[in-house]
């Protein structure tokens, strides 16, 4: 029991209560049979008869069981930000702040999580130029990604550990994303297995897959064969993580909760990661060459993805400057992802609006050689229609999926795809447009303070 | 029963109850006897017996009846804004909802509503350069509108469903328009008839007509040359409606409570219009050609409408950027309203003002070709006086007229005209201008962040 | 009765009380002799006895009564806030509400008082360049205002009514202002006499006379010639009240007290004023030729005034942009100040500290043929030396005197000049600057949105 | 008695208790000795005796002992802020607003405090323009200062009266920071002695010196000498106090508390110092030539500094513009400190940041012929990699170091150091710079309203 891969602090966590539910929101499937030495199963549990002996539900699980069972009807959702507010009440602590949090938080202090809070205020910075009188009885919202057909322009962004929220956790987002022919960008950092998401979905479906590139490369290179095999028809190579940002709500959980252990932690740790905490000089800090991620990730990596992965395009994701939006289309990327993370990585990057903003103003011709992808605080279809105008082709949501499957699982995910399809779609009939072809730059105008880029 | 236009909920919602009230509050008179199928009427129920059966006043009547007893006097209302601090009170919370409503509306996420907020905040970004010593006696306000005289720059905009907050609706705005010679531009969604409210007019009274030009355009014609027989002396043709905006407020409401019928969607399904809902293929959204509002309005209709308004001045309302004020007059138009709906139909749109300033900024030779007129947020004397100066020849008024006439009836829309008549003079006088014709673009400074449009 | 100056009114408002107080915080003294017909005095009362049958204190009284008992001693106020916070204890609603109102004010509509708002907030965006190591240890803030040496670059700007904070009113500010060689800038509003006001002058002391000109001219060179006369040694000619303000608060006071009548209608009626409420037609609005104020006032009459006031300084006071301080210098006139009158006539004016910038960058040699004074939102000694490093030559403060002497009397005037002092000479040193001299337009940087001026 | 340094409240405040613990936080050992006349040693008291007569913990006393009892661990400090969260429960109230003070303070409006406001908000209106795939496994934070290698690119700040909050005060500092290799500025008003602190620097450890340059010439180069022969390895001197700026936390606090008396008053009274209340005539005011600090200080006096500390690098602190960085160039400094004294000495200056943006734009050259440090408002890794891309060579704390030693003593000290450390770490290896050298000027934008400078 000392080896337990995952700490003492787990164990501690839970002792004495049925471990199943939370072992199974950060697991994937097989973790168990893989892990566990010969001779250590002693013998069956009667769940049951656990509880009776005081390993029940605790306080948390009642509020949540009772929150659950006075869910308001899915159908009368609004908008994507009620799913934010109903799934507040059916989250666990751990659950709402690794959802929520950026790179910093506190009370004291609002002017922490910097990047978080400027991303959902971005938007707002944009404005229409609305056109009027111009035949709008029929729109067509459809585009194409890297060369794939798409009834909508955007797509379910990368976001891990659904089952945090719902037992069915990823799977509910793949069967959402069916429901509506949109792409799911299979997460990496999913507690569900990609075997398990592939094997969701239905023939015509298109998934890409999110490539955390590990610093083993044999296992790089197998995790990439398998996601391709999987049906994997693009590779999102994650380039801002370097190394984990500083997420202060977890930190603060955690700090708050002696036994408290970090969902990733756990996760990395179950997986035999060894770069949690780096190992530092004075002055000098290292990241060990066995990480979970490389992080000596370079563009000269994109062309070892390109030989393992013929034929498939390859996205790079986490890009913060017209400057490497540059690099990736020299370096032979097929797109990139405009994204801060969510406002989990770097606090004070910019909002990736900012950025594609910087590209069109820069060097617009960019945008015909490469595509370009942003997520981050997109909450309405005005958001989505915003970015196309300034030449995002499309456009990923996050959170929004995550709060909706935590609350009402893929039926949830269904409502949240349907509701953004139908703004969108509005938005277009109200601005001018009747494709997708039709939102042009001038179409927004641009409001902003006065920014300097020193040189 | 079952063929209900107005769908089943009208009649669970309003079951075992007198409807009488809200019925007559949605639809123009004439509407029963035109649409009740022969053999319907069973018989005249007794609404004393039915009140004294429960059926009578439910929370919200009585609500409202008390608050109706204690209303201050009218008198003392000092400012427009007061109108609607007032008619909170009094109001159902459908009326509450609808008049208020613009685009998003979230309590948990105060970024919502962009547009609606942005235009009432819009006015604090012109700032005035008053000009002393000069003469300031005398103030004549006059202008004119379409060449017609007028003894204020201001109008009543055409805003819908006005027997929401009183009874006698519409009509009210006519007779306290009439009583200060202020232009009513008569809704095309009121919930009086155009017969009714052409009727209620003095015969030097003017009066403007809102035109939603039905797809049917045998309709559309007979509805155009019915207005201008009952004396229409212009057209302001709809144009920011090629589908009625999200409206989350209502939505919401609805949401709710199982039985609500948004007000518009009933008054819709009774004039048989089958668009409430559109129908969408995967990312292909088409309004039927039957559609209460046509859809597929374009620029050329402004010819079809002049050939069956000869000699009638035509306004195209809801115009969003420099680039339609330019084709509207070059297809010949009279004039444009600078206006987005109220923030009600593509939230993101710029403040109508701003528009006004890039008119001025780009093509100011433009204000000389058109009549340019503007609506949205409008509270002060003071805000008319800057759309003036920036070249605007007359200024709308939506909300502040609803909620006066819901609270006052006839008697708080003179009130308000008055506070505004006053409010306009004493600005004129304080920055310098003695006539309207003074008004000029110096005397204000527009303050603003820095806004590009990509190009 | 019924021929009472102050109208109805007043009468039932007081009625069966002692209303010596209220009466000599309007009107300055003889008024009683002059106006009361001749057998209106029926007898003498002694005001004991009335309190004792129900004429008493009424609860605001009460109120008052017990916060000056109270009130912390004058010595431990640190900073010019700090009287405002006071004395809204010890002020009646009415005073409260005419000393604090700007053009507009409304508790649901934040926007409102947009100048006087922004006026406080304007200083703010004016920051500082301070330099260092340049051998501060002597300080000499001396200046001349129109030639006349002054110990510090501030001034106390004419403001009406100051009976009513304190039954010795602008005495109180003539001893404060006696105590710190501080000008005084006398009031035509006052509650004092000028005769009252100057002969409470010593000997050295320097006032000023605020000039509402009249529209009888008779009586305008009448007056003018008897402040002369009392020793009034430059004029300041209000060019900004061609008509009284809406002042908001006092209106919303007036709403909710039958019986309330506005101070200032109240002093006006009494001297015979006809103008409170103009005579209008339709769009058409005269001030009658006997009006309190002549609203035709106009830059010849700098001339007409030149003539009856030989040798003494006139200055403009309530200019609101740079075109005007070129008139009013081509006109002869010795001095401008730029001023909103307190945030209280032309609602949505600029700051006059935004005025001075446009003073600096569109026309900086005109500092120099003109002396350019400032009010409006001063509170500290960095306000008066921001205005001072950007041009003006003198600042003056309203409100912060009006509650100092409301509260504390002249000890309280005295106090806030000693304060004022201190804090200018203290921000010199810090800044750099050891004369006025030295305070130089590059010493501050000037923060604002970008602003645009059309023509 | 009657010639206590202190003065008679001082006595009056702690009269009756033990004033050992208050003034022991004040003065530097041997203060006693050396002040206290002889005979007037005049018995030995026992504490707990006094305690036991009434002269034991005051309420303020208690409210701490319990706070520090039960304050959590300093393990589970996630972020700066939190010290001062924390730290708010241990300090006494005289010790919060001596630390927490700006130059303005005012409840009631929300204006004051300007700078202290502004230096906070001053690091969001910088953002990174990240950059990715760099090869970001090993991170080197090291640097120099002043050609004195150091492990990170930050620095303790000189900050007074550390024992306000803690026994050990300026001894915690030192401790800390030799556990993190980190460079403390000793302050001259530190609470401990020079020789204390220095003395408590291990062998390797590098401290420097904050010199307040005294009037008496003669002891100041007593002081200089002796700081050089304690070890001091820089001389900072302070260019920004020629007066002690308006701390209104404090000047409220005394207003409210008869007995109060200014922590530094207090340490000045007992060294002698007569210039806490300048001496003034109208207009007039001086600064005595025997003043605790020269007020005269000038540029000149670098050359008086060199000469006594030959070879010891000199650094200007409290630089405000790019003209005196110029100077400081000019006259042979090593380097300045671009600061606001914390916001505590002129209110208005410009946020620190702001400064070394006008020095990157105006004169890049100038950040390699001097080095320019800055302080202020820094809480996070991330604002000081922003003050480094910017050119700064490195950044110093202030507040936050005061804080985390009142709570945890010298651990608090290590702790903050090390979660600076490592957020700094985190942010270059996200923001793509292996080393300090890499950080440069167009990883940032600079969002800020339009400035202006008039000349």
């Amino acid at each position: 029991m000392s080896t337990q891969p995952g700490g003492a602090k787990v164990l501690q966590q839970h002792a004495g209560k049925d471990a199943t539910k939370i072992f199974k929101s950060l697991h994937p499937p097989g973790t168990l049979q893989k892990a566990l030495p010969a001779g250590s199963l002693v013998g069956v549990i009667d769940v049951d008869d656990a509880a009776k002996l005081g390993g029940g539900k605790d306080d948390e699980e009642q509020r949540i069981e009772l929150a659950r069972a006075s869910l308001r009807n899915v159908d009368t959702i609004v908008c994507l930000d009620e799913f934010e507010e109903v799934a507040q009440s059916i989250l666990s602590q751990m659950a709402a702040s690794y959802y929520g949090t950026g790179c910093r938080f506190s009370l004291a202090f609002p002017e922490t999580e910097q990047t978080l809070r400027d991303e959902r205020e971005s938007w707002q910075r944009i404005r229409f130029r609305p056109r009027v009188m111009r035949k709008m009885r029929h729109i067509d919202s459809r585009t194409t990604f890297l060369g794939m057909p798409q009834p909508v322009p955007f797509f379910i962004a990368p976001a891990g550990l659904a089952r945090l929220g719902h037992p069915d956790g990823e799977l509910n987002i793949a069967r959402g994303a069916a429901a509506h022919d949109v792409v799911q960008v299979v997460s990496s950092g999913a507690s569900a297995s990609v075997d398990e998401i592939f094997g969701a979905k239905s023939p015509e479906q298109i998934m890409f897959w999110q490539f955390y590139v590990p610093s083993d490369r044999v296992l790089a290179e197998k995790k990439l064969r398998h996601a391709i095999e999987l049906g994997a028809m693009a590779i999102f190579v994650t380039a801002d993580v370097p190394v984990l940002g500083k997420r202060e709500r977890d930190l603060k959980l955690k700090a708050r909760s002696q036994n408290y252990e970090h969902p990733i932690a756990a996760q990395w740790k179950a997986a035999g990661a060894s770069d949690w905490n780096a190992v530092k000089n004075r002055g000098i800090s290292d990241i060990p060459d066995t990480a979970h991620i490389d992080a000596n990730l370079c563009w000269d990596d994109i062309a070892w993805i390109r030989q393992r992965a013929p034929g498939i395009p390859i996205v790079v994701k986490g890009v913060g400057c017209v400057e490497d939006v540059e690099l990736a289309a020299q370096y032979g990327a097929d797109g990139v992802v405009l994204s801060t993370h969510g406002g989990r990585q770097l606090d004070g990057a910019r909002a990736p609006i900012d950025v594609l903003v910087e590209v069109r103003r820069r060097n617009p011709a960019l945008l015909k050689q490469i595509e370009v992808y942003i997520d981050g605080g997109v909450r309405r279809g005005t958001d989505v229609v915003k970015a196309l105008c300034l030449g995002a082709r499309g456009v990923g949501l996050g959170r929004p999926i995550l709060y909706a499957q935590s609350a009402y699982g893929a039926a949830g995910v269904s409502k949240a795809l349907q509701i953004l399809e139908e703004e969108v779609q509005m938005a277009m009939r109200l601005l001018g447009a009747n494709t997708v072809a039709d939102l042009r730059p001038e179409m927004v105008e641009v409001s902003s303070p006065e920014r300097w880029v020193p040189t």
